[in-house]
């Protein structure tokens, strides 16, 4: 296994070398350049038919470039990136990142022969790509995506980090991401994986003190046994979400001509992801609820859910989905039942506690409250329609001093327009996660209380 | 059975009496009252403390209004309903929806056995709830929703029409539905159902011009026998797509505390639901996802689906989607293949058709052509990852036009921040369903190509 460290330059390099850098606005090579300008980084651009691109010196190729080099990105057609590339090595450049395709994956192997030579002769270099997007790090920006800003917003400084094996998937994500409520660390396309692999990724998140929660998108691990090893180590200390492309016999087909790997049967990477802590997602917006949850809210103890709801057939809606999802309901303490009788004698205290549609503020404090405290609730959702009336703004502040102190997860459903959607996002602000539909909910509660249970098992990393 | 003729008068009304009609902003019976007089209808205003209510003389009850009322309202108490209710059928007044609460739902039955009886004594009026939040009707803007303009958004017009158990839920659906693509025709809450039941509702929507497709929230129906029989001869003229809450064990004693009814067994709604032909959806996005997809495609002639992509994961990740639903990827005929790979020999033609990173609308209008002409085809999904630099504006016409004439369902598919966001509705405006999460598409897919099975064993009505 090579020193994780090698792979810090892609995320963090002080110096950056854009070969293909561009005049043309609209090229990945413009694109790319721009980035790493506006990064703050020092940056040389490197293109033979110019002397000078978006206003900095271009050098005819990297050997004629005198000063160190971190990280370069190559941007230039496929024929001519072994060239490319070899003079990088030559320099001693520590990363370089692949952008072009036209290699195994459309079946040109002399030219990713070629590549993998390199990659042999010149281990101290390593290599992302080819046919990839590269890497977007909110912290130190460095930013190699090249769709135009226009048309692919960038997401908030998070912890969450997100590898993909797709550059176009990938880079769609982090876009859909910006108009979400969470935030990104760093993301990482690796195409190909000729060189680093999602293990080499994996490895370094792990150690990475700005990730907290890991989501990848694999259609394939280049090596099975490592991608294990690595997996179950880093799972210990953080949770790793995977969606896993090409999951049939018919899609293992398509995904090989994808990224150019043979993709392992869904047995073996079903055995690969529950032996090694690995939270398995079904679908794209699996793969964010789950990260979401594991990135805002601490580890259940157990898996017991307790719903509290102004409006019942929402509740009723909502307990369906878990029951689907395998997750027990709650059943509340006697002492809670009798506490909240008492306090809300038309309520239905049950589960769902049901606090009917002329709940107010002061009837989800004592709910919540209530059911915080009971020891027979590992999971709390609380389910406010605030179209009703009798929900005000102030409730927010009832809600967030209701959850003070509980180290229990809590999640807050609401459907609808304007006034629901700016409600939501407050209540993300005050610290709560909040979903739109009870059964992305269920299914995100699903894998983060396997990964609980995963934990308490094999014992977390200290 | 009674005439469904009866249930017109519901959402179709010339005058209007509002018992409880407020002067209190805020109120049920403000916002009722104010509903009423916007939609334009002959309103009277019913409260004995005032002698003016938002500027309309007010009545001491109905009994003292000297004109024919079509439809009552009463908010007002619950202790007071039965009065109220008896002088309104005492007037022979067509409907009466009781949006009042605290009747069997919460074990008040007293109250619930004189509203009962009161039904039975005078059938020739129509009674909906109690415990319900009524109607709203696009057309003919008849709105019983009592919650603030400002806390609820309004749908566009459209045809599909939803009814709903739970006022609460419903009206949250009916709010979300706002910023949805799609349109409502009519809304109903019915509550307790003592009168107005689902199956009445149902037989009024099979016959309204103005529904397509009719999407349901039940807890449980009040005859099954009922139900079965008018959802039975309502499905072979249009789609009807049913959400059950309380589908096991532990929710269905929530569901009848909720609405007062007990609710049968999954086992039973599943029997009932298969041989109806009524759809069941998962979730409440699946249920209008599949609504969505009825009301804006054709339906299919079989089940094969091709996918067009220009990403490769995205393709790979949409395909597993298909198959975990148990829908074949179709197999584009050799004539299809030969003529894609002539046309664009980088391409991937297999399924999915992979267009590559660098896809250009030219790209999309052959395959799309080609694969909507393939017999092979029944439905058509089409993926785009819009921030990829190759695709310009003008490709929607370019789409459009590849479409033409063509009678398979086309639905598109993209993620991400604003720009794909207007991206994917404009693609809404020139026709074509649009989602947003390959997992939804799939599950949607699947209820209507169960549905077109079902019409083709059992035939549609003419």
């Amino acid at each position: 296994m090579q020193n994780p460290a090698s792979i810090g330059y892609f995320f963090n390099p002080s110096s950056v070398a854009v070969i293909g850098a561009s005049e043309t606005k609209g090229t990945i090579g413009y694109t790319i350049f721009a980035n790493m300008k506006n990064a703050g980084k020092k940056v040389f651009a490197v293109n033979p038919n110019h002397s000078k691109v978006q206003g900095e010196r271009s050098y005819p190729s990297v050997l004629h470039i005198g000063k160190k080099i971190d990280l370069a990105v190559i941007a230039v057609p496929a024929r001519a990136v072994p060239g490319a590339l070899q003079e990088c090595m030559q320099r001693s450049v520590k990363a370089v990142i692949i952008v072009s395709s036209g290699f195994s994956e459309i079946g040109q192997s002399a030219l990713a022969q070629k590549v993998g030579g390199l990659i042999k002769k010149y281990p101290k270099t390593r290599v992302m790509g080819p046919n990839c997007v590269g890497v977007l790090d909110s912290y130190s920006r460095v930013d190699t995506t090249f769709f135009e800003r226009s048309r692919m917003r960038h997401p908030k400084k998070g912890s969450l980090s997100f590898i993909s094996q797709s550059g176009a998937l990938g880079s769609m994500i982090i876009d859909w991401a910006a108009t979400q409520q969470f935030g990104i660390s760093k993301f990482a396309s690796y195409g190909n994986a000729m060189d680093v692999d999602e293990a080499d990724l994996l490895e370094y998140l792990g150690s990475d003190p700005k990730t907290k929660v890991i989501a990848a998108y694999l259609e394939g691990a280049k090596s099975g046994r490592k991608f294990y090893e690595v997996a179950k180590r880093v799972s210990k200390k953080k949770p790793i979400v995977v969606l896993k492309g090409g999951k049939n016999e018919q899609t293992r087909i398509a995904a090989a001509s994808h990224t150019g790997s043979l993709t392992g049967s869904s047995q073996v990477y079903d055995a690969i992801f529950r032996q090694s802590g690995i939270i398995e997602a079904d679908d794209l917006l699996d793969l964010f609820s789950i990260a979401k949850l594991l990135e805002e809210e601490p580890l259940p103890k157990g898996n017991r859910v307790q719903i509290i709801t102004n409006g019942g057939g929402f509740g009723i809606v909502t307990a369906d989905q878990l029951l689907a999802n395998n997750l027990p309901l709650a059943r509340l303490t006697a002492g809670t039942v009798k506490k909240l009788r008492r306090q809300m004698p038309m309520a239905t205290i049950s589960n769902p506690v049901d606090l009917l549609g002329d709940a107010d503020a002061a009837r989800y404090r004592n709910a919540i409250g209530a059911c915080l405290a009971d020891k027979n609730v590992d999971i709390l959702i609380v389910l406010a329609l605030f179209n009703l009336p009798t929900l005000e703004a102030k409730s927010l502040s009832i809600l967030e001093k209701a959850r003070k102190g509980a180290k229990k997860p809590v999640i807050v459903i609401s459907i609808g327009s304007d006034y629901t959607q700016d409600y939501l996002e407050q209540i993300e602000k005050a610290g709560f996660t909040t979903f739109s539909y009870p059964g992305a909910a269920a299914r995100a509660i699903g894998g983060i209380t396997k990964y609980a249970r995963y934990l308490g098992k094999s014992g977390r990393a200290k």
